[in-house]
């Protein structure tokens, strides 16, 4: 019988930690659930239901053991940009538009796994990454501003528009509203920093405290819902609320299959799906390390993409795996995916039976869940360190940053992709080339630059740092070339390969063109240190044949030393 | 005064070198400017045109001493097939539109100067400009095949519907004309080759065999239009010619710079300016080093701008270096830019007193030029020499190849351009990591799938032959988690970064995680064989203080010494 690894090992001593970790994961999964709908402007229920089937999937099919799938910020932010572009109103049409893409999303990252292409997510450099969710994560707390003021504001405007209306309107705000969102944002803040102190200074144990803090949104949610209910704020005093949930579990069935709108969903499907995946393996990949533990980036795929598919059909939109949740998981001791089974059952119970007690439950509060989960999200440590470390790569950062906030996230994130990959091509196709000498009478060959080292007149030696392909050989020619020319004693030219792992085609034919162009001006060309791969390559070409045998040696001192002799 | 600099240091002696040059240059340049203008779908005249002032301001500004430049198989054929696609009827609008290319290539030449984008060529690899050579060498070929065969096939077709209409028109070919063609060709080619093989054995002096081995286009121009003109071939049997050429010297007039027109044309000049300037730079390059003379690629572009520049105004179209020409120049013994202003000249001359002359040249005579000149592009070896060495620089050639053949130039060299880049990073995102052990009792740390050497269980020591940037990093990271999840009794890792040049940000925030993972896994880290420049942008980053100075040594061998001791 067919049984995930996990399930087939199972041991009785893992039940209790799963128990407890699937337990606090629900508690901060059914408010945050709520909030981040609320962020894809889709009802509370579609983001509840998206909590449901696709965590009893990715148990089934993930490879790590302790991710929590479920809604999370970034997809819930493009989700809702994406719906907004289709230009719908009715909301059952939009609700049927986050299916089709949850849908979308879990073939694509299954197909990602047919034709092995989920590594193209490497090509995502950090910085971009950081960019990219720094700028999201200002969005979406902008885009929670109108919750907490209590503003008329609409979804999916440009950054700066959401910002300078926000600031414009803000004398307008619902000043009730306005207090409850305040108290909110300092209830959370204060479970989340000031009572962990405290707890941890009375010494209670490191489970309660993440515990009680955890809880924080649920106590939110709880407060703020009572207090709009007794005092009739909704009513008397214009305070938002969430109002009536379809109480009981999702229907399973398959969304509509519109090709008209399947069209204009792919491309943010695709790059829904591309974030996901990174986010999620990310996620998994640094607990799974600190157990020792391996993850499998193909089943992470099947994982996510079956959970999309789950979420979908459960009536629910894309989903992936939080980071918060997770950590949340991870630390209240999760052994294996039947914590997220848990989970998945204690949201099912919640739709079928609690729904009713969040009718009053405030807008403000949950705008303020969002607000304080995606705060820490704003990263200026990368920027500070790639500003200090590599000054291309912080320009990358702030070109998709800017990119994401004035334009949007997809713009940003390519942008930004292309911009990191263009910067590379560059920097490789100008590769650091070093002359270099012999350090007093050792075997040892350094820059010149660098150290006190011995040169021949008549040999010039070179070492190129990187490896030979199209971008970068002109520049090799060139540089040979003009060292050379600028130094008619030149006899021997030497070209140490210790750094060079790869040659392409073009590369070959251009050494081939060096050996000829110096040959004609009456120099010799000699190779040293070709690594083992590359001179298997290299073996049966008519290059190796032309340049000699016997100008290749194993090392620069045997090349050194030979044509000293030689001269 | 401002002079070039071959000017200012002009011999006596240089004189006769450049004049013999000069005037064999004009002999092969007079023909094959006609035959080239003619594959544009030109008047003969603005072929003509483009022989003389861009010679001379290219002489001006020019860093190469005998790059013949003027009109060239490949611009004709792009710059023809740009012409098509603005759907245009009358002539003098599509001489205009000519002028009008050759003045935005100019001026992007100039920019590219101006930003320092000359570099751009160097994503052109080997492979794909050899697979769009030939394929645009059989392009031309086919579209000479009606003037050959005396059919009537329309121009801008692709170049499979060319062939198919050349084949099943065949039967209808006009005899006469066939026979000029057929018997131009057989003589071009004697010319070529078979003569030159006889006045070799006769012992000719090279300059002489040169000499007259290149005047066979002239000579099957004069032939084929004695034959037209006395058998009156044209009139009585249909054979196409020329014509009316306008005699005189062109007007010096700024070609007509219509906004819409520009917009049109811009796409297009862009990659006639790479080309030009690629085919250019390419030739000047291979004749500089013959004589250990430097090119200087800022001043090429200069160079080729204001030729193109020159050619605009003075009523020609696209001009570049020719590969063909500048051979001759070269062999023929110029000595300086002078022998293109003699050729300039000479070509003046033509126009002033010779053009009626020209009449009755029949076109066949002029297409078998263009085929005999084109034949020798279609680059066989390369493919083959790509297929042995490396088989994903071969596809890359297929793919443009083909891409050009069945769709157009354009797409075919954005296919390849895309392709490499493309092939590239997916190689470099798979670094080559080798695993070391110790030779025998040697410093030296080897592979160990290639040599016998021994390892230590507690230590995995590990090279890197790639520089670490964001698309790798992610494979490092699962690969050194790998081994150490495969082999519980590892205790250190040590990586060995002798091969790695630089490290980006990604990199960077990578090896912290994996140090942060092997820490949490009880595992330590080190370095060793850092390079100089890499080790002074590491010197201020918290990962070094994390990693701590001790666990970075300078070479292998320490660290393992070390480490064993330790144990």
């Amino acid at each position: 019988m067919f049984l995930p690894e996990w399930m087939q090992n199972y041991q009785k001593a893992q039940l209790s930690g799963d128990l407890i970790a699937g337990i606090i994961v629900a508690v901060v999964l059914v408010p945050q659930s709520m909030a981040y709908g609320m962020l894809a402007g889709l009802p509370p229920e579609v983001a509840l239901y998206s909590s449901t089937l696709p965590l009893i999937l990715y148990a089934a099919f993930g490879s790590s053991r302790t991710l929590a799938v479920g809604p999370v910020g970034l997809m819930s932010l493009m989700t809702g940009a994406t719906i907004i572009e289709l230009d719908i109103i009715h909301v059952t049409e939009m609700v049927t538009a986050a299916h089709t893409l949850a849908l979308l999303v879990g073939i694509i990252l299954l197909l990602m796994r047919l034709v092995r292409l989920g590594a193209i997510i490497n090509f995502l450099s950090h910085p971009v990454i950081s960019g990219f969710v720094s700028a999201s994560a200002i969005i979406i707390a902008l885009s929670q501003m109108k919750h907490i003021f209590g503003l008329d504001i609409p979804r999916g405007l440009p950054a700066y528009e959401t910002f300078y209306r926000t600031i414009t309107q803000a004398p307008q705000s619902n000043p009730i509203t306005l207090i409850i969102g305040t108290f909110s944002l300092l209830l959370l803040w204060w479970f989340k920093t000031p009572l962990v102190g405290l707890l941890k200074k009375r010494g209670t144990s490191e489970e309660v405290v993440q515990f009680i803090s955890k809880s924080g949104p649920l106590i939110a949610v709880a407060f703020s819902t009572l207090t709009v209910y007794y005092l009739n704020l909704d009513s008397q005093h214009g305070v938002s609320i969430i109002g009536h949930i379809p109480p009981g579990l999702p229907d399973i069935i398959l969304p509509s299959l519109n090709p008209e709108l399947i069209k204009h969903l792919l491309p943010n499907a695709l790059l829904i799906a591309l974030i996901g995946y990174l986010e999620s393996i990310s996620i998994a990949k640094s607990m799974a390390s600190q157990k020792r533990q391996k993850i499998d980036s193909n089943k992470e795929l099947v994982g996510l993409g079956t959970a999309n598919i789950a979420s979908a059909i459960a009536g629910g939109y894309p989903v992936a795996g939080g980071f918060g949740r997770s950590m949340v998981n991870f630390s209240a001791g999760a052994n294996s995916p039947f914590s997220s089974i848990i989970t998945a059952c204690l949201v099912g119970l919640t739709l079928a039976v609690l729904t009713p007690l969040f009718f009053f439950l405030p807008k403000a509060a949950l705008g303020a869940i969002i607000v304080l989960a995606v705060l820490p999200l704003i990263d200026i440590h990368t920027l500070k360190q790639a500003w200090g470390y590599d000054r291309t790569d912080a320009f990358s950062m702030l070109i998709t940053f800017f990119t994401v906030l004035v334009i949007d996230v997809e713009s940003g994130i390519i942008a930004g992709v292309l911009m990191s990959i263009g910067l590379y091509l560059h920097r490789s196709s100008q590769p650091h080339i070093a002359i270099v000498g012999q350090v007093g009478n050792t075997e040892h060959y350094r820059n010149i630059n660098r150290h006190t080292v011995k040169t021949d007149k008549e040999i010039l030696a070179i070492r190129v740092d990187e490896n030979l392909y199209f971008a970068n050989t002109n520049y090799l020619e060139d540089t040979i070339m003009r060292l050379v020319a600028d130094n008619q004693s030149i006899n021997h030219v030497v070209l140490i390969c210790s750094s060079i792992s790869f040659i392409d085609t073009s590369a070959l034919e251009s050494l081939d063109d060096i050996l000829y162009r110096l040959e004609k001006a009456g120099i010799r060309l000699h190779l040293t240190e070709i690594k083992g791969p590359v001179m298997d390559k290299l073996r049966d070409t008519e290059f190796l044949k032309k340049i000699g045998e016997e100008n290749i040696f194993l090392s620069t001192h045997q090349a050194m030393s030979s044509l000293k002799t030689a001269n």
